[in-house]
Order: structure tokens, then C-alpha cells, then sequence
């Protein structure tokens, strides 16, 4: 049965959906239901739209739109639509079958995920799809399906085939963690083409984008950063705008509500696979407060990963790094920038960054068939060869190439947190770090954040500084501070002191969950 | 951190929910993410709102406000409110636990409920919640808890404690089955109370309901139905709009486009006890093309129901009944009522209708000690007094007690479908059945449906009438004839004939899903 319906623009976006309101008498006159779907057409352009119900502010022979809709049909206000039941798309059949336990076929996934990016499937169905991959949990067959399906329902980027196109990635939890900073210009400088894409940070402090973005603009089009990387081997950008992986996009929107992570595998390697990769590091940190607990939990994943990575014609090795305090002193935009300059400019500073990002760096060269990496790293970082690398790519994205650690602005407003005790640095807790960083305004306030003065196993006296809180804001600052008093940031102490903390109910809290990927 | 954010009115509701949008920049400063949660204040009201967040239509300064939030904070376009970022309900965690496979507590199940029906959980919540019951499938403490949480947050009935009150379900899914019609008059008659409150039809082709309203009014308040049920021991009303189990009707909006009903016997039990039942009979149909495929899950969901109903102090039976074709002759709302009043007057005219409905009432009276209960019914169904009890109940609730079945209009449309040839009714397709009455205009259309000539077994002759389609509009006629055309509703034949249909490709195709209950 069909109807004839005048448009009512609602002038609200569905957040990518194509969803189109019915008064609940039409609905019921054609037998249609909140969720269904519904035909929608007009002067030849046509959709498949997702039924809601409404019994006020849509009336009778009226059709709410909404913004995505609207510009699939080229409707404005007042125009007539005709519209007309219409089943379901097949992928919602296979998100059921998934849910009642059955693994999905390659074309039962493709299906799915190419609903998802159109816009096709409801919040309800994309949460329902995620929920069930939390069940019985992706197989390598599924995760290798879902990377393709993704990889081909966005853009990628292709490199002559001489370059060796190498690529990291660290699936976060450890604060204050600017390695990628030091490790591109490194490998660049080694000669080989590193186009690293990066996050901004989400549940953190600061992403390698919000980090690199006190530096140079990190903006661009998928055919910028081609430039770009044909020119100096290497960029540091943001790439959330490149639509490398439109599907996880709106994965991450389930994901995020409900704190779980189950297309980690598939999210980070669909990206890789877009942007042309070849040879791939992946660092797990490891450790209480990181994304993963224990080692044995880290090596699982890293098998995960390299067979994935090898289905997927990528060779990958893992590095299983500690992650139980932050990485190097600085966490927030502006400090983790100004640190990772400083360490790049001196060749020494931060011990415990330097080590990693060579770490690293050497992991890459060896694995494209270099001798000594690590030590053929330390060398391009000692005889300054990286630090005019990065000087290169900061001038290729449209930065300054001269700039210098103290150029970076850092919060004008700061609070030095002295230690009421002597002893030693027992433990640093990342989680309470990154609240009081983000208290202080970090990310969104790229000059907010929290300075470390000592890190575990450092001596203090009593009336030392432990670390110092930066803000933008003075208001910002307060609310550190009140973060600060609910916490506790740093133990101290003269001997490791067992007791962490007292259960006092069988309260469960909302435990911290880390998106960053 | 807080902002002063001025109210513009989405006009729109949100399904119950507490919705508020902020624009991109505004949620960025704050440090707000889509699906968080805002603490919103205005004039001493106060609501904890789902954030959305949009680049366009809601401006930097302003908070898009749907219905629901606007009632709550009694604000109207261009009111100031407050907002501040606040944290995620408990029952999210909650949530996410029962994801990981841990069961829930009776505390953290009614939290979770508490909140779904308060609108504080999103859909993407609320969705996750519904599926993780899929996985690892509710323990019976768990819907014992759920039941008990649906009681709890919704309207409840009780009764004079003198009163034997008791009730039926059915857990659907055969058409044509108006047993309740028949039951409920057959046990006021004996002396019982039985507040029947009853669903329409979702994917069905008449609820009772539907069936019911074609002899009276089934719209009433919970004081109406006490009021009723008091004067006549019965009643059959809509409980849709009594708010017995607001919660389920939350959990509904999600099962129904999934396809899942996981909360089945926390839903059905739930409404058991808020109405005040304390003996019931569950009627489990069984059979290809009814919701429960094999004895043995029949056997098993039984024992659920009788236990389940144990702990909620209710006693339970259940009928395990044939399920493989329609009840009795007639499918759609009037159709169904004129049978069932037909069948009521006689005392005979559909043999299986009247064995189905005075077995059931016969097992509850003798759940109550009554002495032979089959015979009983069966007695005061050929005395008259089932009929007159009926006619007492029409005029309690408002409709005409001197009804006669010709007086309940059919639609004028009619469509006759002969056998081709001569043999026996091998089997009548359920599915097949409803999709043409379906389009025939039913359940919304009161006078559409079919009506079956011959039943499984029956003898028929080529040019014999298998069945005639009704409908109200010319219109629906075409549409039920095309539906006709595509499925093939009953199989006639000489001798059973094996092959049911042919699978020619591995297609998934979209199963049937019977949500009523």
C-alpha cells in the first residue's frame, strides 16, 4: 500500500542514517512499524528509509525528515514524496544469526558494513551487530572480513610500488605516550616512507594528531598527504577527516556508550591496509592501568594481529611495552610536543621515551631488512638527522620549520604539587593522571596538562615538586585541582606499600575504558 | 564545567528518552562525547540527559531540547538552562558486565530497569542490554528479578483477597486463535475472576484485542477494568494502555526489529502478577509455523513458566497445543469475533476452537479443586450460561450485549479461492495465511482476513472454495490477491507430498518473527 506524504523537514541530522518520521495513524494505516522500513521517492531520485512513529509534532499525511534523507531525495519542505513499505535489508537477517551464535560469511560481512556506511541499518541494529561480535568473539576469518569489507567502503592511498611503505601503531592506554613524534621522523630519515595517520584523543589526554598539531597543521585530503609523503618520506596527520575507514567511524559511536572494543583487530588494520602499508609495528602497552593487564593477554593479541596482518598482505610484529606508568614526564597536547622536540633536539632527555621510540624505529628497519635497527635508530637520532627530518615534514604540512621547544604556548596558569614526604616514587596512576590533565582542559586546551617532576624509583624529599598542572584557564585550573583532591596521582613512599586501595561495598564502579586505537 | 546554553525546541520526541543535543564545539570545550550524559538545570528542575551532538541546526550556545526533556525542565524556546557534564547511570556498567558474561543482581537488574523506564538509558543502551540477554540466556533468578523490577515500575491491580483470580496466555503465533473469547465467559460463568487484559496484533493478523473490540469498547483505565471485572468476574481489555509493564514496552521497540524475544517469560509473567493473577494456564502452540517448533522446547519452556511462576507466588499450567494450522475457520478481527460468538451461541461449529478452549478453561478449574474441569466447560458452554456471561461482560464494558454475529460488519471485498483439483487438505501454511490477511487491510482493518472452507484432513473436490479473502477497500483486495499470488497458503493433494520447497542458493532469507505474547 502506498501513500502520498508532504515532507516536514526536521531539520535535525540522524547521524548518518536515512531515517524518515510517520505519523502513527499513516504508520498503522500501511501496517508499518517504528523501526521498519519504508520506500521513499521523489521526481526519480529514490531510498530505502528507517521507520519512526511519531503521534505529535508529524501529522497525518505528513513525513518527517531528516537532514540525510533529505539530501539523498533533493526534497525540501512541502514537497510530496510517495512511499510505500518496504522489507528490511538482508544484513539484518545475518546481524540475528550472529547474535543466536553463527559466523558470518564474507559476503554476509560485506553486506553488513556496506549498510552500515550508507546509512542503511538503525542504531538499534549497529548496536546489536557490535554487541554480538562481544559474544562469540570475532574469529581471524570474520576479523579478516570485516578489515576488507571496511577497507573497500572507504578511500585508500596507494605508493609506487619501490617505496617500502612502513607503519605504527600503538593501541593506546599509557599517558603522556608522543613516541610516534620521535619514531617517524627516524624512519623517514632511515629512507623509508612512514604516512602516519593518527588519531585525536578521545577517553586520553592527547592523541599523536592533538600532539602534533602544536607544531604544523595536521588537516589535510587523502591526496595532501600523498604530496606530502612523496616529498619527505613521512607526515604526521589527523586521520579522522581521510574516511579511510567510514564503518569504524560508526562503530566507535556503539562502541564508545557501551565500552567495549570488540573491532579492535579490524579497526586498526583496515586503516593500515588503506593507507598502503606494507610493514607494520604495533605496540601493546602492558600493565596496570594500560589497556592490557597482563602478558599473557598481550601476546594473544600480538599473534592476532600478525596473522591478520598476514592475511592481509602486511607483515606485522608486535612490541609488548611497559605500560604501568606514563611514557616519558609531560602529558597533554603542548607539554607531550614540547618534550619530544627537546628529546629529538638533545638526543637525550626523557630515558624511558627515547628507548621505546628507538625500540621501535630499530623494530621497523630490521624488519625491512636492516642490520642493527635499534642501533642504526639511536645513530639518526644522535647525529640530528631526525630532528631535520621532522623540521622537513613540519614545513611540508605548512608549519614552521624553525620552531623551537619554547615557541609551543603551555597553560599560563599552573599548580606545582610538592611531595608531603620523603622517599621513593612507588607508583604512578595513569588513570588519575589523564583526569586531572583533562580537568585542566586537555585535549580540547592543547596547552593544558600535567609536567612530571620525578617518575617510579626516583628519590624525593620532602617539599619536592612532583609534577606541576598546567591550564589555559584559571577556571580550568580549579577544576584540576578539585580532580586532584578526589585522586591520587603518585604514591610515595619508603618501601613498596602493598595496600591499593580498600573495597569497602560490592559497588561496582565504571571502570575507565580506553577507546584510543 | 559548566555553560549557560539557550533552549531551542527540537519538536520532536525521543521515545521516552531524555535527549538533549549540543552543538560540536560547545560538547568539545565541555569535553563531552555523543551518548554521555548532561546534568541539565533550569528554575529548580533538574534531568540527567543523553547527549547527541550536531555541526549543524543546533548553534554554538544553543541545546537542542526533544519533547520529553522539555516537559521534564518546564522549558519553553529560549529559556537559559545550565548544564554541566555528568557521569553515565550505574546501570551502563551494569550493562557491560552482562555483555561479559556475568549474571546480574537483583539490585543491578532493577537499576537497569529503573532507568530504562525513566528514559535515562539510550536506545544503543537499552539494545545492548536486550541482546546480552541473548548470550548467555537468563538464568531463572535473573527473570525472576526482571519480572519482579517490570512489576515494580509499573500500575498494579488487586483484588478482594476472597476472590480466586486466575488468567491465560498465550504465547502466539497460530492465527485464528480466539480461544480467550470463548474461555474467559466459560470461567466467569463458573464463578472465577479473570481480569483478562490482552494484546493487538504486531506481526499477527488480530489480537484478542483486535477481536474483542469488534463486540465492545477494550479501552479503559486500570479503575475501569477493577470496576468490570468486579461486577461480571470478567473482562477483555487492551493492556496496552494500562502501564502494567512500561518497562516491556520499552524492551519491545527493541526485540521487534531484531527479531529476538529474549525477555519473554519476564514479559508474560510480569503482566500475570501486576494484574493480580495468582492461577494461570500458558498456552505454548506448538508445530511448523507456530513460534515453539518441537515438544521438546515446548516441554522446556513449561517448566520455565511453572517455575518462574512458583517464585512469583503465582501457580502455573501449561497446555502444550497444536499449533501446525489455524484455530477454528476464521483469520482477522471480525471474522474471528463472529466465529467465536457463533461457536458460543451453538455450542458447537469449529470442533478443534471449542476442544482448544474448553481444555484450557477445564485446567483451570481444576487448578482451583474444581472436579472434572473439561466436563464442566463443556457443561456450561451447551447450557447457555458461557453466552449469557459474555453478553454481561459486552454490556460492562459499554458494548451492545444483544449482538448478533451478522451484526459485526465484514468488508464487502471479497475473493473466493477454489481447488484445482480433487483430494485432501494436506496442510495449511500459518505464515502464508496471515501475510494475506495482513494485506488484506487486517489487523487494522476490523473487517479483513480469511475464512478457511476446509481444514487439515478435509476431503475437497476441484472447484471447491479452499478459503475467501475480505477486505474493506478494493484496494487492500488487490494487494491481498498479489500477496495470494506470491505463496502458496494451503497444499492440497492426493497423498502427502514430501518436498516442502527447494533451496536453490544458500540465501538467508528473513524469517518469519512472532513477537506477540
Amino acid at each position: 500500500l502506498g501513500l502520498k506524504l508532504r515532507v516536514k523537514l526536521m531539520g535535525l541530522e540522524a547521524g548518518g542514517k536515512l531515517i524518515a518520521i510517520l505519523n502513527h495513524d499513516d504508520a498503522e494505516e500501511m501496517g508499518a512499524h517504528s523501526q521498519g522500513r519504508l520506500n521513499v521517492s521523489f521526481k526519480g531520485e529514490q531510498a530505502t528509509a528507517i521507520i519512526n512513529t511519531a503521534r505529535r509534532y508529524v501529522e497525518k499525511g505528513e513525513i518527517g525528515v531528516f537532514h540525510e534523507l533529505a539530501e539523498r531525495l533533493k526534497v525540501k519542505e512541502g514537497d510530496f514524496v510517495d512511499v510505500q513499505i518496504s522489507k528490511p535489508p538482508r544484513s539484518t537477517a545475518y546481524i540475528k544469526n550472529r547474535l543466536a551464535g553463527r559466523k558470518l560469511s564474507r559476503e554476509e560481512i560485506f553486506e553488513i558494513v556496506k549498510d552500515v556506511v550508507s546509512g542503511s541499518l538503525s542504531e538499534i541494529e549497529i548496536a546489536a551487530f557490535v554487541t554480538s561480535l562481544c559474544h562469540h568473539s570475532l574469529d581471524l576469518e570474520e576479523a579478516l572480513n570485516l578489515s576488507l569489507a571496511m577497507v573497500e567502503t572507504g578511500k585508500t592511498l596507494e605508493f609506487n610500488s619501490g617505496l617500502k611503505v612502513v607503519d605504527k601503531h600503538s593501541i593506546g592506554g599509557v599517558p603522556g605516550d608522543k613516541t610516534t613524534l620521535i619514531v617517524v621522523p627516524i624512519i623517514a630519515a632511515y629512507g623509508l616512507t612512514i604516512p602516519k595517520c593518527s588519531s585525536r584523543a578521545i577517553t586520553s589526554a592527547a592523541g599523536t594528531a592533538d600532539r602534533a598539531e602544536t607544531l604544523m597543521p595536521v588537516e589535510f585530503t587523502l591526496e595532501d598527504v600523498k604530496k606530502i609523503v612523496e616529498k619527505t618520506s613521512g607526515c604526521i596527520v589527523w586521520g579522522g577527516a581521510l574516511q579511510l575507514s567510514p564503518a569504524d567511524d560508526i562503530f566507535i559511536q556503539v562502541e564508545f556508550p557501551l565500552s567495549i572494543d570488540p573491532l579492535l583487530l579490524p579497526s586498526i588494520m583496515s586503516k593500515k591496509k588503506a593507507i598502503g602499508s606494507r610493514y607494520v609495528v604495533i605496540d601493546i602497552p602492558c600493565g596496570l592501568g594500560a589497556k592490557i593487564k597482563t602478558l599473557n593477554q598481550a601476546n594473544l593479541l600480538a599473534r592476532d594481529f600478525i596473522e591478520l596482518g598476514s592475511r592481509l598482505g602486511m607483515k606485522v610484529r608486535c612490541a609488548v611495552t611497559y605500560g604501568s606508568q606514563p611514557v616519558g614526564y609531560a602529558i597533554g597536547p603542548a607539554l607531550e610536543a614540547r618534550e619530544a622536540l627537546t628529546n629529538l633536539m638533545q638526543g637525550f632527555g626523557s630515558p624511558d621515551l627515547l628507548d621505546k621510540a628507538t625500540d621501535i624505529a630499530g623494530m621497523m628497519i630490521e624488519m625491512v631488512g636492516g642490520g642493527d635497527g635499534k642501533a642504526e635508530a639511536i645513530s639518526l637520532l644522535e647525529t640530528g638527522k631526525a630532528e631535520r627530518k621532522l623540521r622537513e615534514i613540519i614545513e611540508a604540512q605548512g608549519g614552521n620549520p624553525d620552531i623551537k621547544p619554547e615557541n609551543i604556548p603551555i597553560g599560563e596558569h599552573a599548580f606545582t604539587v610538592k611531595s608531603d614526604m620523603s622517599g621513593y616514587i612507588l607508583w604512578i596512576d595513569n588513570d588519575a593522571v589523564v583526569d586531572i590533565a583533562r580537568s585542566a582542559g586537555a585535549p580540547k586546551d592543547k596547552g593544558a596538562g600535567v609536567q612530571l617532576n620525578r617518575k617510579v624509583g626516583d628519590p624525593v624529599k620532602a617539599g619536592d615538586p612532583l609534577f606541576t598542572i598546567y591550564a589555559e584557564k584559571e577556571s580550568r585550573l580549579d577544576q584540576a585541582l578539585s580532580t586532584l583532591q578526589a585522586s591520587k596521582p603518585i604514591g610515595v613512599g619508603e618501601r613498596m606499600e602493598m595496600l591499593m586501595s580498600v573495597v569497602k561495598a560490592p559497588e561496582i564502579t565504571l571502570e575507565k575504558f580506553i577507546l584510543e586505537r
